[in-house]
Protein backbone atom coordinates (compact mmCIF):
# COMPACT_ATOMS: atom_id res chain seq x y z
CA UNK A 1 0.00 0.00 0.00
CA UNK A 2 1.03 3.78 -0.37
CA UNK A 3 0.57 5.55 2.29
CA UNK A 4 0.38 9.93 3.43
CA UNK A 5 0.76 11.21 6.35
CA UNK A 6 1.66 14.03 7.96
CA UNK A 7 3.71 13.27 11.17
CA UNK A 8 3.87 16.36 12.90
CA UNK A 9 1.25 14.73 15.90
CA UNK A 10 3.26 11.18 15.65
CA UNK A 11 6.57 9.76 17.37
CA UNK A 12 7.50 8.33 13.95
CA UNK A 13 7.00 5.57 11.85
CA UNK A 14 7.89 2.66 14.00
CA UNK A 15 6.12 0.59 16.14
CA UNK A 16 6.62 2.28 19.98
CA UNK A 17 5.17 1.13 23.24
CA UNK A 18 5.50 4.15 25.22
CA UNK A 19 4.43 6.76 21.94
CA UNK A 20 1.62 6.72 19.91
CA UNK A 21 3.57 6.16 16.40
CA UNK A 22 2.14 5.75 12.47
CA UNK A 23 2.76 1.84 12.72
CA UNK A 24 0.70 1.87 16.19
CA UNK A 25 -1.64 3.20 13.99
CA UNK A 26 -2.45 1.55 10.59
CA UNK A 27 -1.44 -2.11 12.96
CA UNK A 28 -4.27 -1.72 14.93
CA UNK A 29 -6.53 0.08 13.02
CA UNK A 30 -6.03 -1.81 9.61
CA UNK A 31 -6.15 -5.21 11.65
CA UNK A 32 -10.02 -4.06 11.80
CA UNK A 33 -10.48 -3.93 8.20
CA UNK A 34 -8.66 -7.02 7.35
CA UNK A 35 -10.12 -9.18 10.37
CA UNK A 36 -7.17 -10.33 12.02
CA UNK A 37 -3.72 -8.85 13.58
CA UNK A 38 -1.49 -7.48 11.04
CA UNK A 39 1.82 -6.66 10.78
CA UNK A 40 3.59 -4.00 8.42
CA UNK A 41 7.09 -4.07 6.61
CA UNK A 42 7.72 -0.52 5.34
CA UNK A 43 10.00 1.28 3.16
CA UNK A 44 11.61 3.83 5.76
CA UNK A 45 11.40 4.03 9.32
CA UNK A 46 10.75 7.80 8.95
CA UNK A 47 11.49 9.69 12.57
CA UNK A 48 9.44 12.09 14.55
CA UNK A 49 7.62 14.72 12.90
CA UNK A 50 9.10 13.85 9.55
CA UNK A 51 6.02 13.46 6.72
CA UNK A 52 5.53 11.01 4.20
CA UNK A 53 3.85 11.02 0.68
CA UNK A 54 4.61 7.91 -0.62
CA UNK A 55 5.67 5.98 2.06
CA UNK A 56 5.14 2.14 0.99
CA UNK A 57 4.02 -0.66 3.25
CA UNK A 58 3.42 -4.47 2.80
CA UNK A 59 1.67 -7.21 5.02
CA UNK A 60 0.48 -10.99 4.57
CA UNK A 61 -3.82 -11.07 5.51
CA UNK A 62 -6.43 -13.86 4.73
CA UNK A 63 -8.50 -11.21 4.59
CA UNK A 64 -11.29 -11.05 1.67
CA UNK A 65 -12.02 -7.37 1.17
CA UNK A 66 -11.61 -6.21 -2.82
CA UNK A 67 -8.44 -4.47 -3.27
CA UNK A 68 -10.21 -1.88 -5.17
CA UNK A 69 -12.26 -1.12 -1.54
CA UNK A 70 -9.21 -1.01 0.46
CA UNK A 71 -8.56 2.75 0.64
CA UNK A 72 -11.91 3.51 0.96
CA UNK A 73 -12.15 1.04 3.98
CA UNK A 74 -8.78 2.44 5.36
CA UNK A 75 -10.16 6.12 5.25
CA UNK A 76 -13.29 5.00 7.48
CA UNK A 77 -11.09 3.79 10.32
CA UNK A 78 -8.24 6.19 10.42
CA UNK A 79 -7.69 9.09 11.66
CA UNK A 80 -7.54 11.87 8.81
CA UNK A 81 -3.61 13.02 8.95
CA UNK A 82 -2.87 9.13 8.20
CA UNK A 83 -4.23 8.24 4.37
CA UNK A 84 -4.04 5.17 2.48
CA UNK A 85 -3.75 6.20 -1.14
CA UNK A 86 -3.35 3.12 -3.38
CA UNK A 87 -3.50 -0.73 -2.45
CA UNK A 88 -2.31 -3.15 -4.92
CA UNK A 89 -1.36 -7.19 -4.45
CA UNK A 90 1.87 -7.86 -4.16
CA UNK A 91 4.07 -10.84 -5.30
CA UNK A 92 4.55 -13.30 -2.30
CA UNK A 93 8.35 -12.46 -2.73
CA UNK A 94 7.98 -8.84 -1.89
CA UNK A 95 8.84 -6.79 0.66
CA UNK A 96 8.33 -3.47 1.12
CA UNK A 97 11.61 -3.04 3.46
CA UNK A 98 13.70 -5.20 1.90
CA UNK A 99 12.73 -5.23 -2.00
CA UNK A 100 13.93 -1.48 -2.26
CA UNK A 101 15.71 -0.08 -4.94
CA UNK A 102 16.06 3.64 -4.20
CA UNK A 103 14.06 6.38 -2.06
CA UNK A 104 13.53 10.21 -2.37
CA UNK A 105 13.60 12.30 0.27
CA UNK A 106 12.80 16.43 -0.28
CA UNK A 107 13.30 18.62 2.00
CA UNK A 108 11.36 22.17 2.39
CA UNK A 109 12.93 25.84 3.68
CA UNK A 110 11.44 28.67 3.78
CA UNK A 111 13.40 31.83 3.35
CA UNK A 112 12.02 35.11 4.95
CA UNK A 113 12.73 37.54 6.97
CA UNK A 114 9.33 36.51 9.01
CA UNK A 115 7.50 33.27 9.21
CA UNK A 116 4.83 32.17 7.08
CA UNK A 117 1.47 30.48 8.71
CA UNK A 118 0.58 28.70 5.39
CA UNK A 119 4.59 27.28 4.73
CA UNK A 120 6.08 26.71 7.73
CA UNK A 121 4.15 23.89 8.93
CA UNK A 122 6.02 21.41 6.28
CA UNK A 123 9.17 23.70 5.84
CA UNK A 124 12.04 25.10 8.08
CA UNK A 125 11.95 28.50 8.79
CA UNK A 126 15.53 30.33 8.05
CA UNK A 127 16.22 33.84 7.77
CA UNK A 128 18.35 35.57 4.80
CA UNK A 129 20.75 35.80 3.83
CA UNK A 130 21.31 31.55 2.32
CA UNK A 131 23.64 31.32 -1.00
CA UNK A 132 21.79 28.64 -2.92
CA UNK A 133 24.77 27.95 -5.50
CA UNK A 134 26.98 27.08 -2.02
CA UNK A 135 24.41 24.79 -0.93
CA UNK A 136 23.59 23.57 -4.78
CA UNK A 137 27.41 22.77 -4.59
CA UNK A 138 27.58 21.44 -1.03
CA UNK A 139 24.74 18.59 -2.17
CA UNK A 140 26.77 17.95 -5.53
CA UNK A 141 29.56 16.99 -3.18
CA UNK A 142 28.07 13.94 -1.79
CA UNK A 143 26.85 12.71 -4.97
CA UNK A 144 27.63 9.42 -5.40
CA UNK A 145 29.09 6.17 -3.56
CA UNK A 146 30.27 7.11 -0.54
CA UNK A 147 30.90 6.31 3.57
CA UNK A 148 28.04 8.57 4.93
CA UNK A 149 29.44 8.12 8.37
CA UNK A 150 29.88 12.10 8.89
CA UNK A 151 26.05 12.49 8.33
CA UNK A 152 24.76 9.13 10.17
CA UNK A 153 22.82 9.63 13.71
CA UNK A 154 25.57 9.57 16.12
CA UNK A 155 23.58 6.93 17.97
CA UNK A 156 24.03 4.55 15.01
CA UNK A 157 27.42 2.70 14.58
CA UNK A 158 26.74 -0.50 13.54
CA UNK A 159 25.12 -0.75 10.19
CA UNK A 160 27.20 -0.43 6.84
CA UNK A 161 27.66 3.42 6.37
CA UNK A 162 28.44 2.93 2.63
CA UNK A 163 25.41 4.39 0.17
CA UNK A 164 24.65 5.41 -3.12
CA UNK A 165 23.34 9.46 -3.93
CA UNK A 166 22.38 9.53 -6.94
CA UNK A 167 21.01 12.92 -7.56
CA UNK A 168 20.90 15.94 -4.77
CA UNK A 169 19.44 19.12 -6.61
CA UNK A 170 17.68 21.98 -5.27
CA UNK A 171 14.48 24.19 -6.32
CA UNK A 172 14.49 27.72 -5.77
CA UNK A 173 10.68 29.76 -5.95
CA UNK A 174 10.03 33.17 -5.32
CA UNK A 175 6.47 34.01 -3.40
CA UNK A 176 5.21 37.41 -4.22
CA UNK A 177 7.52 39.63 -1.29
CA UNK A 178 9.95 37.72 -2.42
CA UNK A 179 10.76 34.98 0.27
CA UNK A 180 11.91 31.87 -0.97
CA UNK A 181 10.37 28.27 -0.89
CA UNK A 182 13.80 25.80 -1.51
CA UNK A 183 13.39 22.30 -2.11
CA UNK A 184 15.84 19.78 -1.53
CA UNK A 185 15.34 16.27 -3.51
CA UNK A 186 17.73 13.85 -2.34
CA UNK A 187 17.47 10.30 -4.25
CA UNK A 188 19.43 7.68 -3.09
CA UNK A 189 19.48 3.66 -2.72
CA UNK A 190 19.25 4.07 0.78
CA UNK A 191 19.45 6.61 4.35
CA UNK A 192 21.45 6.19 7.09
CA UNK A 193 19.42 7.24 10.19
CA UNK A 194 19.19 10.46 10.26
CA UNK A 195 21.29 10.88 7.10
CA UNK A 196 18.74 12.97 5.46
CA UNK A 197 18.30 15.95 7.65
CA UNK A 198 22.17 16.12 8.71
CA UNK A 199 22.75 16.48 5.17
CA UNK A 200 19.66 19.06 4.85
CA UNK A 201 21.58 20.88 8.23
CA UNK A 202 25.15 21.00 6.21
CA UNK A 203 23.84 22.24 3.18
CA UNK A 204 22.44 25.31 5.30
CA UNK A 205 25.15 25.52 6.64
CA UNK A 206 27.04 26.27 3.98
CA UNK A 207 24.45 28.43 2.13
CA UNK A 208 24.69 30.74 5.38
CA UNK A 209 28.30 30.88 4.77
CA UNK A 210 29.08 29.50 7.91
CA UNK A 211 30.96 26.65 6.51
CA UNK A 212 32.98 26.37 2.96
CA UNK A 213 32.97 23.53 0.77
CA UNK A 214 36.35 22.69 1.74
CA UNK A 215 35.56 22.40 5.57
CA UNK A 216 32.62 20.36 4.16
CA UNK A 217 34.55 17.63 1.88
CA UNK A 218 37.14 17.15 5.14
CA UNK A 219 33.83 16.31 7.39
CA UNK A 220 33.05 13.96 5.14
CA UNK A 221 36.08 12.44 4.11
CA UNK A 222 36.77 12.23 8.08
CA UNK A 223 33.91 10.19 8.26
CA UNK A 224 33.65 12.16 11.79
CA UNK A 225 29.60 13.11 12.71
CA UNK A 226 31.09 14.88 15.58
CA UNK A 227 32.32 17.81 13.62
CA UNK A 228 29.19 17.61 11.14
CA UNK A 229 26.70 20.45 11.91
CA UNK A 230 23.54 19.32 13.53
CA UNK A 231 20.35 17.71 11.68
CA UNK A 232 17.83 20.09 9.89
CA UNK A 233 15.06 19.63 12.02
CA UNK A 234 12.23 16.98 10.90
CA UNK A 235 9.21 18.97 9.96
CA UNK A 236 10.68 19.99 6.75
CA UNK A 237 11.23 16.78 5.38
CA UNK A 238 9.17 14.23 3.52
CA UNK A 239 9.66 10.49 2.49
CA UNK A 240 8.24 11.36 -1.10
CA UNK A 241 8.81 8.20 -3.43
CA UNK A 242 10.05 4.75 -3.11
CA UNK A 243 11.02 2.65 -6.02
CA UNK A 244 11.62 -1.44 -6.31
CA UNK B 1 1.04 45.98 7.30
CA UNK B 2 1.39 43.14 5.02
CA UNK B 3 0.05 40.18 7.33
CA UNK B 4 -0.62 36.55 6.86
CA UNK B 5 -2.30 33.90 8.43
CA UNK B 6 -3.92 30.51 8.61
CA UNK B 7 -7.79 31.28 8.75
CA UNK B 8 -8.88 27.25 10.08
CA UNK B 9 -9.37 28.40 13.86
CA UNK B 10 -10.78 31.75 13.10
CA UNK B 11 -14.17 33.33 12.68
CA UNK B 12 -12.73 35.22 9.07
CA UNK B 13 -10.91 38.50 9.29
CA UNK B 14 -13.46 41.13 10.48
CA UNK B 15 -13.86 41.61 14.27
CA UNK B 16 -16.93 40.03 15.86
CA UNK B 17 -18.15 40.34 18.95
CA UNK B 18 -19.45 36.45 20.02
CA UNK B 19 -16.74 34.50 17.87
CA UNK B 20 -12.60 35.13 17.46
CA UNK B 21 -11.66 37.04 14.41
CA UNK B 22 -8.16 37.68 12.63
CA UNK B 23 -9.18 41.34 13.60
CA UNK B 24 -9.79 40.80 16.95
CA UNK B 25 -6.39 39.42 17.60
CA UNK B 26 -4.63 41.45 15.57
CA UNK B 27 -6.00 44.70 17.62
CA UNK B 28 -5.96 43.32 20.60
CA UNK B 29 -2.42 41.97 20.64
CA UNK B 30 -0.68 45.00 18.96
CA UNK B 31 -2.33 47.42 20.71
CA UNK B 32 0.39 46.29 23.58
CA UNK B 33 3.16 46.82 21.17
CA UNK B 34 1.88 50.51 20.08
CA UNK B 35 1.04 51.05 23.73
CA UNK B 36 -2.35 52.59 22.88
CA UNK B 37 -5.77 51.13 21.18
CA UNK B 38 -5.32 50.82 17.60
CA UNK B 39 -8.31 50.24 14.78
CA UNK B 40 -7.24 48.28 11.79
CA UNK B 41 -8.74 48.99 8.15
CA UNK B 42 -7.96 46.19 5.91
CA UNK B 43 -7.66 45.22 2.00
CA UNK B 44 -10.53 41.83 2.42
CA UNK B 45 -12.75 41.01 4.65
CA UNK B 46 -11.89 37.30 4.37
CA UNK B 47 -14.33 34.98 5.50
CA UNK B 48 -14.48 32.04 8.29
CA UNK B 49 -11.76 29.63 7.69
CA UNK B 50 -10.01 31.59 4.70
CA UNK B 51 -6.46 31.95 4.56
CA UNK B 52 -4.28 35.10 3.77
CA UNK B 53 -1.00 35.80 2.64
CA UNK B 54 -1.11 38.98 0.94
CA UNK B 55 -3.50 40.74 3.43
CA UNK B 56 -2.69 44.46 4.18
CA UNK B 57 -4.00 46.66 6.54
CA UNK B 58 -2.90 50.43 7.90
CA UNK B 59 -3.62 52.26 11.34
CA UNK B 60 -2.72 55.45 12.61
CA UNK B 61 -0.49 55.15 15.73
CA UNK B 62 1.51 57.53 18.26
CA UNK B 63 3.36 54.33 19.03
CA UNK B 64 7.38 55.27 18.84
CA UNK B 65 8.64 51.60 17.99
CA UNK B 66 10.71 51.60 15.06
CA UNK B 67 9.13 50.79 11.70
CA UNK B 68 12.18 47.73 11.42
CA UNK B 69 10.90 46.88 14.76
CA UNK B 70 7.54 45.59 13.91
CA UNK B 71 7.45 42.51 12.97
CA UNK B 72 9.87 41.31 15.37
CA UNK B 73 7.45 43.09 18.06
CA UNK B 74 4.66 41.29 16.90
CA UNK B 75 5.81 37.38 16.64
CA UNK B 76 6.23 37.79 20.48
CA UNK B 77 2.18 38.70 20.92
CA UNK B 78 0.50 36.98 18.11
CA UNK B 79 -0.02 33.40 18.25
CA UNK B 80 1.67 31.31 14.81
CA UNK B 81 -1.28 31.18 12.58
CA UNK B 82 -0.74 35.02 12.13
CA UNK B 83 2.38 36.73 10.98
CA UNK B 84 2.94 40.38 10.25
CA UNK B 85 5.28 39.64 7.47
CA UNK B 86 5.85 43.40 6.55
CA UNK B 87 5.52 47.16 7.67
CA UNK B 88 5.82 50.39 6.10
CA UNK B 89 5.23 53.62 6.91
CA UNK B 90 2.15 54.95 4.86
CA UNK B 91 0.82 58.39 3.65
CA UNK B 92 -1.52 59.78 5.43
CA UNK B 93 -4.28 59.71 3.09
CA UNK B 94 -3.61 55.79 2.29
CA UNK B 95 -6.43 52.96 3.34
CA UNK B 96 -6.03 49.64 2.77
CA UNK B 97 -9.23 49.25 1.97
CA UNK B 98 -10.30 52.26 0.41
CA UNK B 99 -6.85 52.80 -1.67
CA UNK B 100 -7.02 48.86 -3.45
CA UNK B 101 -6.74 49.22 -7.13
CA UNK B 102 -7.08 45.31 -7.25
CA UNK B 103 -6.60 41.77 -5.19
CA UNK B 104 -5.32 38.45 -6.41
CA UNK B 105 -7.27 35.54 -5.00
CA UNK B 106 -6.00 31.97 -5.03
CA UNK B 107 -8.02 28.63 -4.67
CA UNK B 108 -6.19 25.35 -4.46
CA UNK B 109 -7.84 22.53 -5.38
CA UNK B 110 -6.55 18.51 -4.78
CA UNK B 111 -7.61 16.21 -7.68
CA UNK B 112 -7.43 12.90 -6.53
CA UNK B 113 -9.09 9.39 -5.68
CA UNK B 114 -7.93 9.92 -1.87
CA UNK B 115 -6.87 12.45 0.34
CA UNK B 116 -3.34 13.59 0.77
CA UNK B 117 -2.85 14.75 4.66
CA UNK B 118 -0.03 17.14 3.55
CA UNK B 119 -1.94 18.84 0.95
CA UNK B 120 -5.97 19.04 2.13
CA UNK B 121 -5.38 21.46 4.84
CA UNK B 122 -4.81 23.97 2.02
CA UNK B 123 -7.02 22.44 -0.95
CA UNK B 124 -10.20 21.61 -1.87
CA UNK B 125 -10.15 18.08 -2.27
CA UNK B 126 -12.26 16.55 -5.35
CA UNK B 127 -12.08 13.18 -7.06
CA UNK B 128 -11.36 12.63 -10.43
CA UNK B 129 -12.61 12.76 -13.26
CA UNK B 130 -12.67 16.43 -13.73
CA UNK B 131 -11.58 18.55 -17.13
CA UNK B 132 -9.31 21.23 -16.62
CA UNK B 133 -9.85 22.68 -20.10
CA UNK B 134 -13.68 23.20 -19.74
CA UNK B 135 -12.81 24.91 -15.95
CA UNK B 136 -10.44 27.12 -18.06
CA UNK B 137 -12.83 27.95 -20.22
CA UNK B 138 -15.18 29.07 -17.98
CA UNK B 139 -12.72 30.97 -15.85
CA UNK B 140 -12.25 32.73 -18.95
CA UNK B 141 -16.04 33.29 -19.33
CA UNK B 142 -15.67 35.77 -16.69
CA UNK B 143 -13.17 37.67 -17.59
CA UNK B 144 -14.09 41.26 -18.06
CA UNK B 145 -16.40 44.31 -16.67
CA UNK B 146 -20.11 42.31 -15.56
CA UNK B 147 -22.07 42.13 -13.51
CA UNK B 148 -21.59 39.40 -10.68
CA UNK B 149 -24.65 39.07 -9.49
CA UNK B 150 -25.03 35.03 -9.96
CA UNK B 151 -21.54 35.23 -8.39
CA UNK B 152 -21.98 36.97 -5.09
CA UNK B 153 -24.11 35.93 -1.95
CA UNK B 154 -27.46 35.52 -1.76
CA UNK B 155 -27.57 37.40 2.15
CA UNK B 156 -25.69 40.22 -0.01
CA UNK B 157 -28.38 42.59 -1.93
CA UNK B 158 -27.23 45.99 -1.57
CA UNK B 159 -23.58 46.47 -2.98
CA UNK B 160 -23.38 47.35 -6.62
CA UNK B 161 -22.61 44.00 -8.39
CA UNK B 162 -20.45 45.29 -11.28
CA UNK B 163 -16.69 44.13 -10.80
CA UNK B 164 -13.66 43.77 -13.75
CA UNK B 165 -12.07 40.78 -13.69
CA UNK B 166 -8.72 41.32 -15.37
CA UNK B 167 -7.52 37.96 -15.58
CA UNK B 168 -8.45 34.03 -14.22
CA UNK B 169 -6.10 31.16 -14.79
CA UNK B 170 -5.58 27.82 -14.29
CA UNK B 171 -2.49 25.96 -13.10
CA UNK B 172 -1.68 22.13 -13.21
CA UNK B 173 0.75 20.24 -11.20
CA UNK B 174 0.53 16.74 -10.94
CA UNK B 175 2.56 14.61 -8.16
CA UNK B 176 4.50 11.48 -8.63
CA UNK B 177 1.20 8.96 -8.36
CA UNK B 178 -0.84 11.26 -10.90
CA UNK B 179 -3.06 13.37 -8.56
CA UNK B 180 -3.38 16.83 -9.36
CA UNK B 181 -3.13 20.13 -7.59
CA UNK B 182 -4.81 22.78 -9.16
CA UNK B 183 -4.84 26.28 -8.65
CA UNK B 184 -7.21 28.99 -9.50
CA UNK B 185 -5.58 32.79 -9.78
CA UNK B 186 -8.35 35.02 -9.71
CA UNK B 187 -7.67 38.72 -10.77
CA UNK B 188 -9.79 41.72 -10.05
CA UNK B 189 -10.61 45.37 -9.02
CA UNK B 190 -12.69 44.01 -6.26
CA UNK B 191 -14.60 40.90 -5.19
CA UNK B 192 -18.25 40.78 -3.65
CA UNK B 193 -19.09 38.46 -0.85
CA UNK B 194 -18.24 35.07 -1.38
CA UNK B 195 -18.01 35.88 -5.07
CA UNK B 196 -14.39 33.96 -5.62
CA UNK B 197 -15.44 30.77 -3.37
CA UNK B 198 -19.32 30.61 -6.05
CA UNK B 199 -16.76 31.13 -9.10
CA UNK B 200 -14.87 28.43 -8.17
CA UNK B 201 -17.74 26.30 -7.31
CA UNK B 202 -19.07 26.83 -10.90
CA UNK B 203 -15.92 25.78 -12.49
CA UNK B 204 -15.43 23.16 -10.91
CA UNK B 205 -19.32 21.85 -12.16
CA UNK B 206 -17.99 22.49 -15.73
CA UNK B 207 -15.34 20.95 -14.70
CA UNK B 208 -17.13 17.45 -13.47
CA UNK B 209 -18.97 17.81 -16.90
CA UNK B 210 -22.61 18.21 -14.70
CA UNK B 211 -22.64 21.78 -16.58
CA UNK B 212 -22.16 23.05 -19.69
CA UNK B 213 -20.41 26.67 -20.34
CA UNK B 214 -23.89 27.57 -22.05
CA UNK B 215 -25.45 27.06 -18.90
CA UNK B 216 -23.04 28.89 -17.09
CA UNK B 217 -23.02 31.67 -19.48
CA UNK B 218 -26.89 31.54 -19.34
CA UNK B 219 -26.39 31.56 -15.21
CA UNK B 220 -24.14 34.70 -15.51
CA UNK B 221 -26.42 36.43 -17.93
CA UNK B 222 -29.54 35.76 -15.79
CA UNK B 223 -28.14 37.15 -12.28
CA UNK B 224 -29.67 35.17 -10.37
CA UNK B 225 -27.55 33.63 -7.13
CA UNK B 226 -29.87 31.08 -6.80
CA UNK B 227 -29.78 29.14 -10.06
CA UNK B 228 -25.72 29.10 -9.57
CA UNK B 229 -23.87 26.04 -8.10
CA UNK B 230 -22.77 26.57 -4.26
CA UNK B 231 -19.55 27.78 -2.99
CA UNK B 232 -16.68 25.86 -2.88
CA UNK B 233 -15.55 25.51 0.62
CA UNK B 234 -13.34 28.37 2.16
CA UNK B 235 -10.16 26.22 3.47
CA UNK B 236 -8.85 26.36 -0.49
CA UNK B 237 -9.12 30.30 -0.42
CA UNK B 238 -6.18 32.55 0.29
CA UNK B 239 -5.89 36.38 -0.49
CA UNK B 240 -2.62 36.05 -2.16
CA UNK B 241 -1.92 40.23 -3.37
CA UNK B 242 -3.29 43.65 -3.11
CA UNK B 243 -2.38 45.97 -5.61
CA UNK B 244 -2.63 50.06 -4.94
Amino acid sequence: MLVAYDGTNYHGFQRQTRWLAIQNVLEDRLSRVFGGRIELAAAGRTDAGVHARGQVVNFFTEGTIPIDRITIAAASVLPSDIVVRRAWEADENFSARFSVVSKIYTYRLHVGETSDPLIDRYAWHVRPPIDVESMSAALKLLVGTHDFSAFRSSSEVERNPVRTIFDATIDERFDPIGDRLLTIRLHADGFLYKMARNIVGAAVKVGRGRMTLDELKNIFDGRDRNAAPPPAPALGLCLSEVYY
